[in-house]
């Protein structure tokens, strides 16, 4: 694994032979996980000591002392990574099965770059009840939850009530992975162009799991005027549309009652955060201030090719691994579960994110460039720096079982 | 691993240093299993294959052609241990938590003797409804089910149901296993003695899951005799107390129209089969007929020790490694669900459980002795040879898919 973000992109950008659909076939042939055993089972002695008659200890132990589950079943390193296959990559509702490759490979990720074992779980229900209760009941086969492509607003509800049925770290990773590398780096962004969260004008495109995740991470840094979009325009009290989600969003932004489209919210705004899956036209973006940030996060077809923003931009961002500044989930979801895990946290929290998001951006450091505001996907120190700023934030929390 | 029975019942008989709980506990620190991945993520080449943006074009097939999910995801060869806990080893009811390590054994078990993979999953209920509600929300995660461990008479309608619900390998190994195990271990037991299936009379104390299972499979393989116990004694349609499983148990066994208790039953019985956790007085087992055959497989405490058994036997068996003839679920579950996964099996049939007890019985073959009727734990024949006949048998009943 390299371990600077440089070697990363200057890789990506070089013309490696194109991938081949018989390749990926190939690689996915037999699935791509394994479920390996930590010590041999070769003699009657060992068989003793792991199943029958000595494995009996263990469980009477475990059944006097829960906690000694964490410790002494693999459940204290294990996430399971949970999804009902409704909202998948750019592929929408493709149900469970369909869903499995994603969810090992994100699985396969977790073991990667945080070491912790993760399974994939996927649900052969839309309905947010059965989610729930399903995973309340198998809730003591893992140490956390982390909920995958589920879509908006059922990922809203299933969060919250998972969150609040279950003592373990639980968190939908379209949201608040998201939100929190985006949070790095805006914070980044923002140390390029000198200006600061409190004064900043933020639009957001997108009022799906991602878009709400990035309106409360960026009012939690302390941004007061976000204004949002969804496909039917400005998200604002005055409209008769709104679900309920949607209608507490407009409660909590637009402190100025823009109404209308895209080119409302862009005129003067300082930042623009695309999360919608759709496209901006190049005569929006000339409306926005000086020294603009735009972040086009839509995969694999950004909001606005990054050429194109940065005639109108300072700092410009994308999903993509073949541009610079690649906004990746991967720089924060591991690192929050194994820190949330190592100490044994029983919830994650928001301090606990916007640590994340801290920690991610502070690595960047003096290397700081408008094209460098976070650290690549293969950047090998921030997993663990993410865990270790995750970790003080649970303790400061109250959250941290030891 | 060593490859015949007399190595491993050797090296068990021998002094090695006792197991100390020390040993125990530090072996199941961090937990039995680890998942992995089976090739590196080490470059944004590596993250492209399996995961965005590659690993979209296997949903998308998948999506089309369901079944690809069994070659081109890990579930074709993964097999989901379920448990609530309510009836583990000689533990009985400790819940899903503390029974971990045993379903986390359980799995260890599977990837040594069958290559399979598999993954505990407990659940924190006792409710019939939901298990099987729960089992088949979460179905598309797996490739097959192993219950384990769930108290009778649920498990009985809780693996109808889910076998009835789902078109993948599903079986309660504490009934089946054990049945499968039991049958290989008498088919060469009546070699010993030179009696056939047909003339014999069986007594089989335990009415519980092990039981019921045994009772059935010894009327599959022809056995018309069978006198069945439990702890008010000859299961007989006289009885006004029978649960509705006994009460079909009733109906099926005893022709003789027995009623009492153990002394009635095994007057004049070719073979007692000990499922019941309980112990038997020697007195009993006097009245048995001449070379008598006696299964005691309670475990760790056999109904009645070897040495005192085989006064009143010819050929006398337990559950435990460290007397000869150890009939143990490891010989059957790990090839039956190898072979069931193998040919993409939509159910274990009848048949498939005979064919499996006939591929044990037979590798013992000219080797056979009164203290040598099923092969050791640890003989690495086994697996594949059961593997080969379910797979043959599954074709044969038409639910192999290939």
């Amino acid at each position: 694994m390299t371990t600077t973000t440089e070697t990363a992109a200057t890789s990506a950008q070089t013309s490696a032979p194109a991938i081949t659909d018989g390749e990926i076939f190939a690689a996915h042939e037999g699935g791509k996980l394994s479920a390996e055993l930590t010590s041999p089972l070769e003699t009657q002695r060992d068989l003793s000591i792991a199943y029958t008659p000595g494995v009996a200890k263990v469980c009477t132990a475990i059944k006097d002392e829960p906690e000694l589950a964490r410790t002494h079943t693999w459940t204290g390193r294990l996430v399971a990574v949970i999804s009902d296959g409704s909202a998948v990559l750019g592929l929408g509702d493709i149900g469970p099965k369909a869903s499995l490759p994603v969810m090992e490979g994100k699985c396969a990720l977790f073991k990667s770059f945080s070491g912790l074992n993760a399974i994939p779980i996927v649900l052969d229900t839309n309905d947010t009840d059965e989610i729930v209760e399903t995973i309340v009941r198998m809730a003591p086969t893992f140490g956390a939850v982390n909920l995958e492509d589920i879509s908006a607003p059922r990922c809203f509800e299933i969060e919250d009530r998972v969150k609040a049925a279950l003592d373990i770290p639980v968190m939908h990773d379209d949201q608040h992975g998201t939100a929190v590398v985006v949070l790095a780096a805006l914070t980044n962004a923002l140390r390029v162009v000198d200006k600061s969260f409190e004064s900043l004008r933020v639009v957001v495109s997108g009022a799906g799991a991602a878009g709400v995740a990035v309106v409360k991470i960026l009012r939690d840094a302390g941004v007061g005027d976000v204004v949002v979009l969804d496909s039917k325009g400005v998200v604002e009290a005055g409209r008769s549309d709104l679900t309920e989600t949607k209608q507490a969003l407009a409660s909590e932004t637009n402190p100025r009652g823009i109404a209308g489209g895209i080119d409302a919210a862009l005129n003067g705004a300082d930042a623009f955060i695309g999360v919608s899956g759709g496209t901006i036209a190049e005569e929006h973006l000339s409306q926005m201030a000086d020294d603009a940030i735009i972040f086009a996060l839509s995969n694999p077809n950004p909001e606005v090719l990054p050429d194109i923003a940065a005639k109108y931009a300072t700092v410009v961002a994308t999903g993509r691994s073949d541009f610079p500044n690649q906004i990746n989930n991967v720089l924060a979801f591991p690192g929050i579960f194994r820190g949330a895990l190592d100490v044994g946290a029983t919830d994650i929290t928001d301090a606990m994110k916007l640590a994340a998001a801290r920690a991610i951006a502070d690595l960047v450091g003096d290397d700081l460039r408008p094209d460098y505001i976070v650290p690549g996907a293969l950047d090998e120190r921030v997993a663990p720096a993410v865990a270790t700023a995750v970790e003080t934030a649970a303790d400061a929390d109250g959250v941290a079982r030891e």
